[in-house]
């Protein structure tokens, strides 16, 4: 099978919601369930998206403090416009009635084309052969388009096609006590807003959200190449009846261009601009044409493969695997510099379409070195909610900083449950360190005059508030009431993640402080002026950073994850049954949080992105103390264990964590992937590969240490940094770098510097 | 001005809402708050609660995590019965239109009479007189009173007296972010069920729950002495119209008795018993007549008064504070095992209703002690309630013994933020203690055997669940992951207080086994029959409570309040406004929580408590530590402040603890008094008074060390005590002691040993 292909071979009824995350097609800006043009009853979770298109509504609780984030912001589905539904006389064309007598679904990696080609048998005996393509073009953000082709196989007739938009949206329900979930809207939340036809193939709706005031435009054009008696439908469902003579073996194709456009902009009346950018759109891809844009989205996506590729020998499913992560992890990110990549991407309500840490911990690297222009825009993302975050600080009583939100579309809190949501401060530092990483990886120093050094002043200001130094501590500087990256560790005092980040955060905003000064005096000036930055602050983060407090066990001879962490028992993980994991579906925060457990990667994280601050025998102590005691609960564990095992040196282990979250949607191993992918577990694949097998870090210049699984005969992947492109070939025998650019440059393998020129 | 009186001279509307509360009478089943029969419009808060009567319905989260409470329970505001509207021509009596001439209310604290006296002149020059007397009956506790009595002062002419039930229930909406207040209905909640009209003077209506299923049924009897037309009135309000041709100076009489009868029963058709019950009491008290009822209500209280009345000579606003306190808790509390005394009792909606830790350890002595028979009843509460504190303890995954809610009517556990809620495991522990005291007093054997000796177990064995041997604390037993009673500090880890008091519950718990064991085989073997009780389990209770970890830290000589406690900076007092305090409308918890800042009294309550266990140095050192620390902004503080400072021998500063706790609703120094009086504070005024200043202890045997403030002359009070009523008299010079009863008794007096016979 050629592992650039997803297929499905049979459809089972019981995998159906599975697959339509899977086989969800994206852009970034809009997203697509694979869900069927026919639909397929309740059985579907019919699911459109637009990044960041969500409504707002106050989040209820049963006793709410203080400073607890006001309102919820949870990303719709709005009005479905694939929707093609096909009679073959008085029967109705479905997956759920009649005979399939072949079926296969094809999703192109290389193509981005999504296929599916079936035979059908209806209950009265008549047979079709069935044929549907469909794109979500990367080059039109705003379009779609649907290739719908049928051929009556035994029996001539009338056949009736119906393409429309369903306008009868259904905001999902979630399953009961998933917090992973979040509560999505049960009512109506889109109000109809317009309507219109155009001739016999062009309807138009938009949809207006109350609270946010956001609009979104939904538009089709349907050609069809048969000749066809033809009526508008002006119900839940817009759109036209077309009433065909089919013929035995005769094809019947219909072609369906569909566009969305969405409004942020609440106070404007916004559905007249919006409607004509939709009709523009529409027309553009008609006067196109199906052959060019689909040349189009093939030339994107090869132009992207050429790049972000990463090649397997010896192992097609995991090939196949991470080529479907990164093809998704493209189809997710938001390029617009104000929308972000959420968890889970375009392709289900899971967590409510918010952003997270994900994104600069987990998905960035991928971009960065790959398509670093992405990554940009998503940096640009956390500048342009910087304002949102002062906000924020300021409500949490922090006089001076910015305190990022733990979970959010706009920018603002929403998260319900503080330990587990505001609690994570250490986002404030990923934030940074991402900037730490484009900087290094880019040298683009714009960024860093424009955006970057601002926010590092920012949240290095918070820190210096949300620490003290504290005398019984020896005056070292401790950061309590906190949780980190481990999620079943709560309110803990001196996270060792969350210190050592934060030391990251202070001490890289110092640094960049003294460039910008010397780099740029007049915009050090302008910043100072705009923050009213002190002159001895820098000092102040350098002071912080110099004495900041990070647990160590001297008995142990390892960093504790928190204060308390190892006064706490041991989870009794002999007598926790199979069935009871992930732990926070069956146990209440307060037991889990009593014992030595853990959700996630969390010190061992930090001694990831801050590799060159440890010793390798404090790693092999730390990992060897902390894998007994991670149930990966989370999807963003296993590939960071996996990336830590290759560098210890134990490939198989590190072989074994990749294979595992390789296919973790594909396979649905957490079980809930109908909810939509795990972004942030896909990113993290990609580091597998790079930072694991190929060993690659950089920081101050670029290094490699390549080792290989023995299951494999090669693999290869390339990456971007400072304007190069480099690729890697790594055998069980050598390693081969290439400069694919012109200007050289030094890298190190296994430690001896190599010059690619 | 009469110390037995609470008297208001002036009306004033910006007072109206606290003096509603304060004036609020009841019988801890039946609770009126101090409206007005002819109501003030939108500015009053009208409230008529019947002890555990409530609606449930599921509490909304953001994120639902496992074992989160599942429903709130909110006491209702039920039908007012107290309505009686005066139109004087065509002008109706209002305290917001015409002149108030002058003006008085008074509750009378010996005999339970709240009595308004005031002359109006209406807008049209008319002038009246108005007496209105109220009570809520102890004797009859389904029965309350109103005498309305009129004289037209400057004119004759007709006047209408409408008497009735109004059914228009608000249950009030709670101002924004005050988790004090929790959330209560906003919508309708009581369905109406039932009405009729008997003659001219009876009205009954039903009002039943959808969820809970429970019925409420309210009557009135009205008799007028005066010749009047009358009408039935049927809308909202029900009730009678009574149309009178008043003359000058000639005095009309409204008696009008009212009933309230509940049934809890949601699965019978309960109103038709209950009406029977409400009609009996109507014609019982109708037959009894106004000036007997009044005689059983002053009858009652002269008996309550006889061992509860706490003397005060030189300082009447205190004497007036405690007795009014005093009066309030016998309002409060629930008689019949299967209710309790709510954290407001039933003076307003404030807390919902809800019974918390506040009655083991703060209210259950004043009754111990002076009439041990409610005592026994609130403990039975919680033997009721038994199982649901098992089933808790299985949500929360412990395999055995019970855990209590933090705060429910009905058992379940209600707490929608657990931080503050159910981490609070230590009132387990509470109610142990609350066991032992009550034993110690009583010597109720009885009870041991029938309720107590189970609960004792069911909670040891919780705290084994909870808690573990912790090789890195030298196999000390560590209770992780809990909030003690400071809610500033959440999640701790060896919060001391709890330890300390699940020593003793493990300890007691074991003692009384034994004592079973030996008192009773039968009984003991019945009962480890019953909930499956180990041979080997005391054993493991012992070693727990042996290996008990309590931190200390040495550099100080104090007792930390948990493991972290004091690696946290001190609170910024200095630069904290005082209109930042309570700091829980003021600063996310997380904020507060990174401090060394506590919200009340933790440990020190603790050394209080087990007062035994603790060098007095300790106790002064600990003193010393935390008063400078503590906000007193839980109500529940300045008590316990204040009992320890008497012991320590700072009479002075008990003083002003006690000055300021004793009129706190009085003087609403809290500023929330109008949403319900401080249950828990009054009581501890009451404990100021006997464990503070008369320096009384009792643990296997009675002692008092008595000291007495300068402001005062003297003071005494009476306690009961294994079948004794003694009475103590302090004065500046000597402590009189006397036996009020026959048995004999040897009681310790500043350390001394006195025989009372």
């Amino acid at each position: 099978m050629d592992n650039w292909q997803i297929v499905e071979q049979d459809f089972r009824l019981e995998e159906a919601l599975v697959n339509e995350t899977l086989f969800a097609l994206g852009n970034g800006y809009l997203g697509m369930r694979g869900t069927f043009e026919e639909g397929l009853g309740p059985a579907a979770l019919e699911g459109v998206y637009i990044n960041g298109f969500y409504e707002s509504a106050p989040i209820i609780y049963g006793e709410k403090f203080q400073a607890f984030a006001e309102n919820k912001q949870t990303i719709l589905n709005l009005a479905n416009a694939k929707l093609i539904r096909l009679r073959i006389g008085d029967e109705e064309f479905s997956l759920l009635s009649g005979k399939l007598l072949s079926y296969q679904r094809l999703l192109d990696l290389r193509t981005g084309v999504l296929r599916r080609s079936l035979q059908w048998e209806s209950p009265q005996g008549k047979q079709i052969q069935l044929e549907v393509e469909r794109l979500v073009l990367h080059t039109r953000r705003h379009v779609a388009l649907i290739r719908y082709r049928l051929t009556p196989l035994n029996f001539d007739g009338p056949l009736t096609l119906l393409s429309g938009i369903d306008c009868a949206i259904r905001q999902s329900e979630h399953a009961e006590n998933d917090p992973r979930l979040g509560t999505n809207f049960s009512g109506k939340v889109l109000r109809l807003q317009h309507k219109s036809f155009l001739g016999q193939a062009v309807v138009m709706v938009a949809h207006r959200t109350v609270t946010t005031g956001f609009t979104a435009v939904c538009g089709i054009r349907n050609v069809l190449d048969a000749p066809a008696a033809c009526q508008a439908v002006d119900n839940d469902v817009m759109g036209f009846k077309y009433q065909i003579a089919a013929r035995c073996g005769q094809p019947v194709t219909l072609d369906k261009i569909m566009v969305y456009v969405a409004s942020f902009d609440a106070k404007a009346e916004p559905a007249v601009a919006s409607i004509q950018t939709a009709e523009d759109e529409l027309d553009a891809a008609a006067a196109a044409g199906w052959s060019a844009l689909v040349a189009e989205q093939r030339d994107y996506l090869a132009d992207f493969w050429d790049s972000a590729d990463i090649l397997i020998e010896g192992d097609d499913a995991l090939q196949r695997g991470i080529r479907f992560n990164l093809f998704h992890l493209l189809q997710a990110v938001g390029r617009d510099e104000r929308t972000n990549i959420a968890a889970k991407g375009l392709t289900g309500l899971g967590y409510e379409g918010h952003y997270f840490w994900d994104t600069e911990v987990y998905v960035l690297p991928f971009f960065l070195y790959t398509r670093p222009e992405i990554s940009r825009d998503l940096l640009r993302y956390r500048y342009h909610i910087l304002d949102k975050a002062r906000q924020r600080a300021r409500q949490m009583s922090h006089p001076r900083g910015a305190l990022y939100s733990w979970r959010s579309i706009n920018g603002e809190e929403c998260s319900a449950n503080f330990p587990t949501g505001t609690a994570q401060y250490h986002i404030n530092a990923d934030v940074a360190f991402a900037i730490r990483r484009y900087y290094d990886a880019t040298g683009d120093a714009d960024f860093m005059k424009s955006c970057g050094v601002e926010i590092l002043c920012e949240t290095a200001r918070l820190w210096l508030d949300a620490g003290d130094f504290i005398p019984s501590r020896g005056g070292q500087f401790c950061i309590n009431g906190v949780t980190g990256p481990d999620e079943y560790q709560i309110l803990v005092n001196n996270n060792a993640y969350t210190n050592l980040m934060a030391r990251e955060n202070l001490r890289f905003a110092v640094q960049m402080v003294s460039w910008l000064r010397q780099a740029d005096a007049a915009a050090y000036h302008a910043l100072a002026e705009k923050i009213a930055l002190q002159d001895a602050e820098p000092d102040a983060w350098r002071e912080a950073a110099e004495k900041m407090y990070v647990p160590y066990d001297a008995e142990r001879g390892i960093i504790p994850q928190d204060d308390a962490f190892l006064s706490k028992a041991v989870w009794d993980f002999a007598h926790t049954p199979r069935d009871h994991y992930p732990l926070l579906l069956h146990y209440h925060p307060l037991i889990v949080t009593r014992y030595q457990v853990c959700k996630q990667a969390d010190l061992l994280l930090a001694e990831f992105l801050l590799h060159d601050q440890f010793e390798r025998a404090q790693k092999l102590r730390d990992f060897a103390y902390y894998e007994p005691l991670t149930t990966h609960d989370s999807s963003l564990s296993g590939a960071i264990f996996g990336i830590l095992a290759a560098e210890l040196g134990d490939v198989d282990k590190a072989y074994r964590y990749f294979a595992e979250t390789a296919t973790l949607d594909l396979e649905n191993k957490h079980g809930n992937t109908r909810a939509g992918i795990h972004a942030a577990n896909m990113a993290g694949t990609w580091q597998g590969i790079v930072f694991g097998f190929g060993g690659m870090r950089a920081h101050d210049g670029l290094s490699f240490n390549p080792t290989i699984p023995a299951q494999w005969r090669a693999y290869a992947f390339k990456v971007r940094y400072r304007g190069r492109l480099l690729a890697l070939r790594v055998t069980p025998d050598e390693t081969r770098i290439e400069l694919l650019s012109s200007e050289a440059i030094e890298v190190r393998l296994n430690g001896v510097p190599v010059r690619l020129d």
